[in-house]
Protein backbone atom coordinates (compact mmCIF):
# COMPACT_ATOMS: atom_id res chain seq x y z
CA UNK A 1 0.00 0.00 0.00
CA UNK A 2 0.97 3.70 0.26
CA UNK A 3 -0.14 6.64 2.18
CA UNK A 4 0.07 10.37 0.98
CA UNK A 5 -1.74 13.01 1.45
CA UNK A 6 -2.26 16.57 1.31
CA UNK A 7 -3.30 19.52 2.55
CA UNK A 8 -5.12 22.66 1.52
CA UNK A 9 -4.17 25.81 3.96
CA UNK A 10 -4.60 29.68 3.83
CA UNK A 11 -1.09 30.70 3.22
CA UNK A 12 -0.14 27.43 0.63
CA UNK A 13 0.08 23.34 0.55
CA UNK A 14 1.36 20.45 2.03
CA UNK A 15 2.33 17.30 0.11
CA UNK A 16 3.77 13.97 2.40
CA UNK A 17 4.00 10.70 1.08
CA UNK A 18 5.56 7.64 2.31
CA UNK A 19 8.08 5.71 -0.15
CA UNK A 20 7.05 1.65 1.11
CA UNK A 21 6.01 -0.61 -1.97
CA UNK A 22 5.21 -4.07 -1.97
CA UNK A 23 3.63 -6.41 -3.89
CA UNK A 24 1.60 -9.04 -1.21
CA UNK A 25 4.14 -9.77 1.40
CA UNK A 26 6.85 -9.98 -0.74
CA UNK A 27 9.07 -7.76 -2.95
CA UNK A 28 9.42 -5.01 -0.43
CA UNK A 29 11.26 -1.59 -2.06
CA UNK A 30 11.25 1.76 -1.85
CA UNK A 31 10.04 3.94 -4.63
CA UNK A 32 9.78 8.35 -4.54
CA UNK A 33 5.56 8.76 -4.32
CA UNK A 34 5.61 12.55 -4.20
CA UNK A 35 6.34 14.38 -7.52
CA UNK A 36 7.42 17.60 -8.43
CA UNK A 37 6.92 18.98 -11.94
CA UNK A 38 7.74 23.09 -13.10
CA UNK A 39 7.58 22.77 -16.50
CA UNK A 40 6.93 27.08 -16.74
CA UNK A 41 8.09 29.00 -14.07
CA UNK A 42 4.45 30.24 -14.33
CA UNK A 43 3.46 27.03 -12.68
CA UNK A 44 4.05 24.14 -10.51
CA UNK A 45 2.05 20.71 -10.11
CA UNK A 46 2.39 18.43 -6.87
CA UNK A 47 1.93 14.69 -8.14
CA UNK A 48 1.20 11.92 -5.46
CA UNK A 49 0.36 8.11 -6.49
CA UNK A 50 -1.07 5.04 -5.01
CA UNK A 51 -1.85 2.24 -6.70
CA UNK A 52 -0.09 -0.29 -9.45
CA UNK A 53 3.43 0.94 -9.52
CA UNK A 54 4.05 -0.16 -13.27
CA UNK A 55 1.24 2.11 -14.17
CA UNK A 56 2.19 5.12 -11.85
CA UNK A 57 5.72 4.89 -13.46
CA UNK A 58 4.27 4.94 -17.08
CA UNK A 59 1.94 7.76 -16.22
CA UNK A 60 4.76 9.66 -15.11
CA UNK A 61 7.20 8.94 -18.49
CA UNK A 62 4.29 9.49 -19.96
CA UNK A 63 3.83 12.99 -18.68
CA UNK A 64 7.78 13.43 -18.75
CA UNK A 65 7.48 12.38 -22.43
CA UNK A 66 4.76 14.93 -23.27
CA UNK A 67 6.43 17.72 -21.51
CA UNK A 68 9.70 17.35 -23.39
CA UNK A 69 8.70 15.80 -26.78
CA UNK A 70 8.42 18.94 -29.24
CA UNK A 71 4.48 18.65 -31.12
CA UNK A 72 1.45 19.73 -30.10
CA UNK A 73 0.31 17.15 -27.49
CA UNK A 74 -1.73 18.14 -24.16
CA UNK A 75 1.04 18.49 -21.62
CA UNK A 76 1.38 19.69 -18.19
CA UNK A 77 2.78 22.60 -20.03
CA UNK A 78 -0.20 23.47 -22.12
CA UNK A 79 -3.13 22.46 -19.43
CA UNK A 80 -5.09 26.29 -18.43
CA UNK A 81 -6.05 25.10 -14.94
CA UNK A 82 -5.43 22.52 -12.71
CA UNK A 83 -8.78 20.73 -13.32
CA UNK A 84 -7.53 20.54 -16.92
CA UNK A 85 -3.99 18.77 -15.13
CA UNK A 86 -6.17 16.68 -13.45
CA UNK A 87 -8.08 15.40 -16.52
CA UNK A 88 -4.85 15.10 -18.49
CA UNK A 89 -3.56 13.09 -16.19
CA UNK A 90 -6.68 10.81 -15.23
CA UNK A 91 -6.86 9.92 -19.09
CA UNK A 92 -2.94 9.06 -18.73
CA UNK A 93 -3.71 6.78 -15.80
CA UNK A 94 -7.09 5.72 -17.59
CA UNK A 95 -4.80 5.02 -20.61
CA UNK A 96 -2.43 2.45 -19.26
CA UNK A 97 -4.45 0.69 -16.64
CA UNK A 98 -6.45 -0.29 -19.79
CA UNK A 99 -3.38 -0.98 -22.14
CA UNK A 100 -2.86 -3.94 -19.30
CA UNK A 101 -6.37 -4.95 -18.09
CA UNK A 102 -6.39 -8.07 -19.84
CA UNK A 103 -2.96 -9.15 -18.72
CA UNK A 104 -3.42 -8.02 -15.03
CA UNK A 105 -6.57 -9.58 -14.72
CA UNK A 106 -4.81 -13.06 -15.95
CA UNK A 107 -3.33 -13.28 -12.66
CA UNK A 108 -5.90 -11.68 -10.99
CA UNK A 109 -4.08 -8.34 -10.46
CA UNK A 110 -5.18 -4.77 -10.47
CA UNK A 111 -3.64 -2.27 -12.94
CA UNK A 112 -5.41 1.07 -11.59
CA UNK A 113 -4.12 4.10 -9.75
CA UNK A 114 -5.22 6.71 -7.74
CA UNK A 115 -3.22 10.48 -7.51
CA UNK A 116 -3.18 13.33 -5.48
CA UNK A 117 -2.30 16.61 -7.97
CA UNK A 118 -2.02 19.97 -6.52
CA UNK A 119 -0.47 22.97 -6.87
CA UNK A 120 -0.48 26.21 -8.75
CA UNK A 121 -1.21 27.94 -12.04
CA UNK A 122 -0.52 31.85 -12.72
CA UNK A 123 -4.01 33.59 -12.64
CA UNK A 124 -5.73 30.87 -10.67
CA UNK A 125 -6.13 29.94 -6.77
CA UNK A 126 -3.89 27.43 -5.42
CA UNK A 127 -5.70 23.43 -5.06
CA UNK A 128 -5.24 20.30 -4.46
CA UNK A 129 -7.16 17.00 -6.74
CA UNK A 130 -7.78 13.41 -6.13
CA UNK A 131 -7.78 11.65 -9.70
CA UNK A 132 -9.66 8.84 -9.27
CA UNK A 133 -8.72 5.90 -11.73
CA UNK A 134 -11.88 6.03 -13.46
CA UNK A 135 -10.16 9.28 -14.91
CA UNK A 136 -12.29 12.08 -12.94
CA UNK A 137 -11.70 14.05 -10.24
CA UNK A 138 -13.01 15.64 -7.24
CA UNK A 139 -11.44 18.83 -5.35
CA UNK A 140 -10.85 19.33 -1.34
CA UNK A 141 -13.73 20.84 0.26
CA UNK A 142 -13.27 24.31 2.26
CA UNK A 143 -14.96 22.38 4.76
CA UNK A 144 -12.21 19.46 4.68
CA UNK A 145 -9.02 21.06 2.80
CA UNK A 146 -7.31 17.44 2.98
CA UNK A 147 -7.18 14.98 0.52
CA UNK A 148 -5.70 11.48 1.34
CA UNK A 149 -4.96 8.06 -0.90
CA UNK A 150 -3.80 4.74 0.16
CA UNK A 151 -4.08 4.11 3.91
CA UNK A 152 -6.48 6.79 4.66
CA UNK A 153 -7.54 5.81 8.20
CA UNK A 154 -5.14 5.01 10.38
CA UNK A 155 -3.81 8.78 10.26
CA UNK A 156 -7.60 10.52 9.52
CA UNK A 157 -7.83 11.44 13.42
CA UNK A 158 -5.08 13.97 13.05
CA UNK A 159 -5.83 15.81 9.50
CA UNK A 160 -9.32 16.43 11.23
CA UNK A 161 -7.69 18.05 14.06
CA UNK A 162 -5.39 20.53 11.63
CA UNK A 163 -8.91 21.19 9.85
CA UNK A 164 -10.88 22.43 13.09
CA UNK A 165 -8.09 24.94 14.46
CA UNK A 166 -7.26 26.74 11.38
CA UNK A 167 -3.39 26.39 11.43
CA UNK A 168 -0.23 27.61 9.74
CA UNK A 169 1.64 25.91 7.62
CA UNK A 170 4.34 24.85 9.87
CA UNK A 171 1.66 23.62 12.37
CA UNK A 172 -0.10 21.57 9.90
CA UNK A 173 3.05 19.93 8.60
CA UNK A 174 3.52 18.75 11.87
CA UNK A 175 0.37 16.94 12.04
CA UNK A 176 1.08 15.87 8.70
CA UNK A 177 3.68 14.14 9.83
CA UNK A 178 1.79 13.14 13.09
CA UNK A 179 -0.51 11.83 10.64
CA UNK A 180 2.03 9.42 8.31
CA UNK A 181 3.38 8.15 11.69
CA UNK A 182 0.29 6.70 13.27
CA UNK A 183 -0.47 5.52 9.51
CA UNK A 184 3.20 3.95 9.78
CA UNK A 185 3.05 2.77 13.09
CA UNK A 186 -0.39 0.96 12.46
CA UNK A 187 0.53 -0.58 8.95
CA UNK A 188 3.37 -2.63 7.70
CA UNK A 189 2.68 -1.54 3.88
CA UNK A 190 3.56 2.49 4.70
CA UNK A 191 6.74 3.18 5.84
CA UNK A 192 10.10 5.82 5.80
CA UNK A 193 11.76 7.67 4.50
CA UNK A 194 9.07 10.51 3.93
CA UNK A 195 9.03 12.95 1.03
CA UNK A 196 7.40 16.13 1.70
CA UNK A 197 6.88 19.63 -0.09
CA UNK A 198 6.12 22.58 1.75
CA UNK A 199 4.23 25.36 -0.81
CA UNK A 200 3.42 28.83 -0.18
CA UNK A 201 1.08 30.14 -2.43
CA UNK A 202 2.38 32.66 -5.04
CA UNK A 203 6.07 31.97 -4.73
CA UNK A 204 6.03 28.73 -7.34
CA UNK A 205 8.97 27.73 -5.40
CA UNK A 206 8.39 24.89 -3.48
CA UNK A 207 10.51 23.33 -0.26
CA UNK A 208 11.46 19.90 -0.78
CA UNK A 209 12.68 17.34 1.61
CA UNK A 210 13.33 13.67 2.93
CA UNK A 211 12.58 12.50 6.03
CA UNK A 212 14.57 9.62 6.93
CA UNK A 213 13.46 6.82 9.05
CA UNK A 214 16.62 7.59 11.60
CA UNK A 215 15.96 10.95 11.35
CA UNK A 216 16.43 12.60 15.15
CA UNK A 217 13.61 14.98 14.31
CA UNK A 218 11.06 11.84 13.78
CA UNK A 219 12.13 10.05 17.18
CA UNK A 220 11.70 13.50 18.47
CA UNK A 221 8.43 14.26 16.64
CA UNK A 222 7.26 10.28 17.91
CA UNK A 223 8.07 10.37 21.19
CA UNK A 224 6.51 14.10 22.09
CA UNK A 225 3.37 12.80 20.24
CA UNK A 226 3.35 8.94 22.81
CA UNK A 227 3.94 11.76 25.65
CA UNK A 228 1.47 13.73 24.81
CA UNK A 229 -0.94 10.83 24.16
CA UNK A 230 -0.45 9.02 27.13
CA UNK A 231 -0.84 12.32 28.99
CA UNK A 232 -3.88 12.59 27.26
CA UNK A 233 -5.64 9.01 28.43
CA UNK A 234 -4.20 9.54 32.33
CA UNK A 235 -6.17 12.45 32.51
CA UNK A 236 -9.84 11.47 30.51
CA UNK A 237 -12.92 11.35 32.94
CA UNK A 238 -13.58 8.50 35.15
CA UNK A 239 -16.88 6.68 34.35
CA UNK A 240 -19.36 7.76 37.64
CA UNK A 241 -22.22 5.44 38.33
CA UNK A 242 -24.42 8.24 37.15
CA UNK A 243 -22.77 8.52 33.37
CA UNK A 244 -24.35 5.34 32.40
CA UNK A 245 -27.53 3.90 32.21
CA UNK A 246 -27.27 0.66 33.12
CA UNK B 1 -20.49 -1.48 9.48
CA UNK B 2 -19.48 -1.52 13.27
CA UNK B 3 -16.71 -1.38 15.54
CA UNK B 4 -16.08 -3.82 18.28
CA UNK B 5 -13.30 -4.35 20.38
CA UNK B 6 -12.06 -6.19 23.20
CA UNK B 7 -9.22 -5.73 25.17
CA UNK B 8 -7.66 -8.58 27.89
CA UNK B 9 -6.08 -7.46 30.40
CA UNK B 10 -3.84 -8.58 33.63
CA UNK B 11 -7.32 -7.68 35.59
CA UNK B 12 -9.99 -8.66 33.68
CA UNK B 13 -11.53 -8.25 29.96
CA UNK B 14 -12.92 -5.06 28.74
CA UNK B 15 -15.95 -4.63 25.46
CA UNK B 16 -16.98 -2.11 23.63
CA UNK B 17 -19.13 -2.22 20.63
CA UNK B 18 -21.04 0.50 19.02
CA UNK B 19 -24.81 0.14 17.79
CA UNK B 20 -24.84 1.84 14.29
CA UNK B 21 -26.34 -0.73 11.38
CA UNK B 22 -27.07 0.46 8.27
CA UNK B 23 -27.58 -1.27 4.37
CA UNK B 24 -25.71 0.82 2.00
CA UNK B 25 -26.27 4.69 3.57
CA UNK B 26 -29.82 3.61 4.32
CA UNK B 27 -31.99 2.26 6.65
CA UNK B 28 -29.66 3.41 9.24
CA UNK B 29 -30.82 1.74 12.50
CA UNK B 30 -29.60 0.97 16.42
CA UNK B 31 -29.02 -2.59 17.14
CA UNK B 32 -26.81 -4.16 20.58
CA UNK B 33 -23.62 -5.98 19.03
CA UNK B 34 -22.32 -6.66 21.90
CA UNK B 35 -24.41 -9.75 24.17
CA UNK B 36 -23.66 -11.34 27.31
CA UNK B 37 -24.28 -15.34 28.51
CA UNK B 38 -24.13 -16.54 31.33
CA UNK B 39 -25.70 -19.98 31.24
CA UNK B 40 -23.84 -21.18 34.14
CA UNK B 41 -22.57 -19.76 37.76
CA UNK B 42 -19.29 -21.01 36.22
CA UNK B 43 -18.92 -19.58 32.98
CA UNK B 44 -19.42 -16.05 31.60
CA UNK B 45 -19.17 -15.44 27.51
CA UNK B 46 -19.46 -12.14 25.87
CA UNK B 47 -19.95 -12.21 22.20
CA UNK B 48 -19.67 -9.23 19.61
CA UNK B 49 -20.74 -9.24 16.38
CA UNK B 50 -20.04 -7.58 12.84
CA UNK B 51 -21.20 -8.32 9.59
CA UNK B 52 -24.80 -9.28 7.89
CA UNK B 53 -27.13 -8.31 10.55
CA UNK B 54 -29.39 -11.05 9.56
CA UNK B 55 -26.71 -13.55 9.97
CA UNK B 56 -25.39 -12.32 13.74
CA UNK B 57 -28.91 -12.41 14.67
CA UNK B 58 -29.87 -16.40 13.56
CA UNK B 59 -26.60 -16.75 15.02
CA UNK B 60 -27.98 -15.45 18.66
CA UNK B 61 -30.89 -17.31 18.06
CA UNK B 62 -29.57 -20.64 17.84
CA UNK B 63 -27.38 -20.13 20.76
CA UNK B 64 -30.51 -19.05 22.75
CA UNK B 65 -31.85 -21.94 20.89
CA UNK B 66 -29.63 -24.55 21.88
CA UNK B 67 -29.12 -23.35 25.27
CA UNK B 68 -32.65 -23.18 26.77
CA UNK B 69 -34.24 -26.35 24.59
CA UNK B 70 -33.36 -29.39 26.20
CA UNK B 71 -31.74 -32.02 24.10
CA UNK B 72 -27.99 -33.23 23.57
CA UNK B 73 -27.34 -30.46 21.68
CA UNK B 74 -23.49 -28.58 22.13
CA UNK B 75 -24.25 -25.57 23.68
CA UNK B 76 -22.40 -22.41 25.79
CA UNK B 77 -23.56 -24.93 28.73
CA UNK B 78 -21.67 -27.50 27.45
CA UNK B 79 -18.60 -26.86 26.25
CA UNK B 80 -15.60 -27.26 28.44
CA UNK B 81 -13.11 -24.44 27.06
CA UNK B 82 -13.21 -21.00 25.30
CA UNK B 83 -11.75 -22.16 22.22
CA UNK B 84 -14.72 -24.88 21.83
CA UNK B 85 -17.01 -22.31 22.37
CA UNK B 86 -15.79 -20.35 19.33
CA UNK B 87 -15.70 -23.12 17.62
CA UNK B 88 -19.37 -23.71 18.01
CA UNK B 89 -20.06 -20.08 17.26
CA UNK B 90 -18.04 -20.45 14.36
CA UNK B 91 -19.86 -23.46 12.83
CA UNK B 92 -23.00 -21.62 13.64
CA UNK B 93 -22.22 -18.68 12.09
CA UNK B 94 -21.08 -20.59 9.03
CA UNK B 95 -23.63 -23.11 8.62
CA UNK B 96 -26.17 -19.96 8.90
CA UNK B 97 -24.38 -17.76 6.08
CA UNK B 98 -24.24 -20.51 4.08
CA UNK B 99 -27.83 -21.60 3.97
CA UNK B 100 -28.55 -18.12 2.81
CA UNK B 101 -25.73 -17.75 0.11
CA UNK B 102 -27.40 -18.61 -2.85
CA UNK B 103 -30.35 -15.98 -2.25
CA UNK B 104 -27.85 -13.58 -1.12
CA UNK B 105 -25.65 -14.00 -3.88
CA UNK B 106 -27.82 -13.39 -6.29
CA UNK B 107 -28.40 -9.82 -5.27
CA UNK B 108 -24.81 -9.31 -4.74
CA UNK B 109 -24.56 -9.28 -1.06
CA UNK B 110 -22.75 -10.70 1.65
CA UNK B 111 -24.10 -12.72 4.61
CA UNK B 112 -20.99 -13.62 6.38
CA UNK B 113 -20.37 -12.60 9.90
CA UNK B 114 -16.79 -12.02 12.08
CA UNK B 115 -17.70 -12.28 15.96
CA UNK B 116 -15.24 -11.57 18.94
CA UNK B 117 -15.65 -13.77 21.78
CA UNK B 118 -14.34 -13.35 25.48
CA UNK B 119 -15.03 -14.48 28.94
CA UNK B 120 -14.62 -16.96 31.49
CA UNK B 121 -14.83 -20.81 32.37
CA UNK B 122 -14.26 -22.04 35.37
CA UNK B 123 -10.93 -23.62 35.46
CA UNK B 124 -9.51 -21.80 32.90
CA UNK B 125 -7.64 -18.17 32.15
CA UNK B 126 -10.17 -15.57 30.71
CA UNK B 127 -9.27 -14.85 27.30
CA UNK B 128 -10.78 -13.19 23.83
CA UNK B 129 -10.69 -14.42 20.66
CA UNK B 130 -11.62 -13.62 17.00
CA UNK B 131 -13.86 -16.36 15.18
CA UNK B 132 -13.39 -15.62 11.09
CA UNK B 133 -16.72 -15.69 8.85
CA UNK B 134 -14.79 -19.50 7.95
CA UNK B 135 -15.79 -20.96 11.52
CA UNK B 136 -11.78 -20.51 12.60
CA UNK B 137 -10.73 -18.28 15.42
CA UNK B 138 -7.56 -16.72 16.71
CA UNK B 139 -6.60 -15.63 19.88
CA UNK B 140 -5.27 -12.25 20.94
CA UNK B 141 -1.46 -12.21 21.47
CA UNK B 142 0.53 -11.37 24.50
CA UNK B 143 2.28 -8.77 22.93
CA UNK B 144 -0.89 -7.06 21.47
CA UNK B 145 -3.97 -8.17 23.82
CA UNK B 146 -6.56 -6.39 22.17
CA UNK B 147 -9.09 -7.52 19.46
CA UNK B 148 -11.13 -5.61 16.98
CA UNK B 149 -13.97 -6.23 14.60
CA UNK B 150 -15.30 -3.42 11.99
CA UNK B 151 -13.74 -0.27 11.60
CA UNK B 152 -10.62 -1.20 13.05
CA UNK B 153 -8.77 1.28 11.20
CA UNK B 154 -9.31 4.96 12.54
CA UNK B 155 -9.50 3.61 16.34
CA UNK B 156 -6.00 1.63 16.50
CA UNK B 157 -3.34 3.87 17.63
CA UNK B 158 -5.26 4.36 21.30
CA UNK B 159 -5.18 0.64 21.57
CA UNK B 160 -1.64 0.38 20.50
CA UNK B 161 -0.75 2.88 23.41
CA UNK B 162 -2.40 0.90 25.84
CA UNK B 163 -0.84 -1.99 25.06
CA UNK B 164 2.63 -0.10 25.41
CA UNK B 165 1.60 1.18 28.78
CA UNK B 166 0.24 -1.72 30.77
CA UNK B 167 -2.57 0.02 32.58
CA UNK B 168 -5.13 -1.14 34.58
CA UNK B 169 -9.24 -1.67 33.60
CA UNK B 170 -9.95 1.67 34.57
CA UNK B 171 -7.43 3.44 32.47
CA UNK B 172 -8.19 0.35 29.62
CA UNK B 173 -11.98 1.20 29.59
CA UNK B 174 -11.30 5.01 29.31
CA UNK B 175 -8.80 4.07 26.19
CA UNK B 176 -11.43 1.63 24.92
CA UNK B 177 -13.88 4.85 24.70
CA UNK B 178 -10.97 7.12 23.43
CA UNK B 179 -10.80 4.46 20.44
CA UNK B 180 -14.31 4.53 19.94
CA UNK B 181 -15.19 7.67 19.47
CA UNK B 182 -12.14 8.52 17.13
CA UNK B 183 -13.47 5.81 15.07
CA UNK B 184 -17.20 6.80 14.92
CA UNK B 185 -15.68 10.84 14.49
CA UNK B 186 -13.92 9.46 11.84
CA UNK B 187 -16.89 6.96 10.03
CA UNK B 188 -19.82 7.64 9.50
CA UNK B 189 -21.25 3.76 9.94
CA UNK B 190 -20.42 3.57 13.60
CA UNK B 191 -21.65 5.47 15.59
CA UNK B 192 -23.94 5.71 19.85
CA UNK B 193 -25.01 4.74 21.68
CA UNK B 194 -21.85 2.03 22.75
CA UNK B 195 -22.35 -0.65 25.09
CA UNK B 196 -19.64 -1.57 27.52
CA UNK B 197 -19.01 -4.49 29.18
CA UNK B 198 -16.13 -4.83 31.65
CA UNK B 199 -15.17 -8.30 33.51
CA UNK B 200 -12.95 -8.65 36.41
CA UNK B 201 -10.94 -11.74 36.15
CA UNK B 202 -13.28 -14.95 38.24
CA UNK B 203 -15.79 -12.73 39.55
CA UNK B 204 -18.36 -14.16 37.13
CA UNK B 205 -20.10 -10.26 37.79
CA UNK B 206 -20.08 -8.72 34.47
CA UNK B 207 -20.61 -4.44 34.98
CA UNK B 208 -22.55 -4.34 32.03
CA UNK B 209 -23.53 -0.08 30.88
CA UNK B 210 -24.96 1.53 28.10
CA UNK B 211 -23.14 4.69 26.80
CA UNK B 212 -25.96 7.53 24.65
CA UNK B 213 -25.14 9.67 22.70
CA UNK B 214 -25.95 12.27 24.91
CA UNK B 215 -24.08 11.39 28.23
CA UNK B 216 -22.49 14.56 29.38
CA UNK B 217 -19.09 12.23 30.24
CA UNK B 218 -18.99 11.10 26.77
CA UNK B 219 -19.16 15.37 25.73
CA UNK B 220 -16.05 15.31 28.52
CA UNK B 221 -14.41 12.71 27.25
CA UNK B 222 -14.20 14.16 23.80
CA UNK B 223 -13.67 17.50 25.13
CA UNK B 224 -10.57 16.19 27.14
CA UNK B 225 -9.09 13.97 24.16
CA UNK B 226 -9.15 16.77 21.53
CA UNK B 227 -7.61 19.57 23.95
CA UNK B 228 -4.50 17.33 24.56
CA UNK B 229 -4.41 16.41 21.19
CA UNK B 230 -4.59 19.88 20.14
CA UNK B 231 -1.85 20.82 22.79
CA UNK B 232 0.51 17.80 21.42
CA UNK B 233 0.26 19.01 17.89
CA UNK B 234 1.23 22.71 19.21
CA UNK B 235 4.47 21.56 21.22
CA UNK B 236 5.56 18.75 18.10
CA UNK B 237 8.79 19.41 17.19
CA UNK B 238 9.59 21.97 14.26
CA UNK B 239 11.54 21.05 11.54
CA UNK B 240 14.92 22.80 11.31
CA UNK B 241 17.27 22.98 8.32
CA UNK B 242 19.30 20.18 9.79
CA UNK B 243 16.78 17.67 10.15
CA UNK B 244 16.65 16.79 6.61
CA UNK B 245 18.34 15.68 3.95
CA UNK B 246 16.59 18.76 1.25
Amino acid sequence: MTYCLSMRLQEGLIFLGDTRTNAGVDNVSTYRKVHLFQPTPDRLFVLEAAGNLATTQEVLDRIDHDLYDPGAHESLATVGHLFEAALYVGRLSREVAARHHAALAEVGADGTATFLLGGEIQGDDPDILLIYPEGNYIRASDDRPFLQIGESKYGKFTLELAVASQVNLTTATKIALTSMVSTAGANLSVGPPYDLVIYRNGTFEPFEARINADSPFLSRLEAVWAKHLHEAIVELPTIQEGDLET
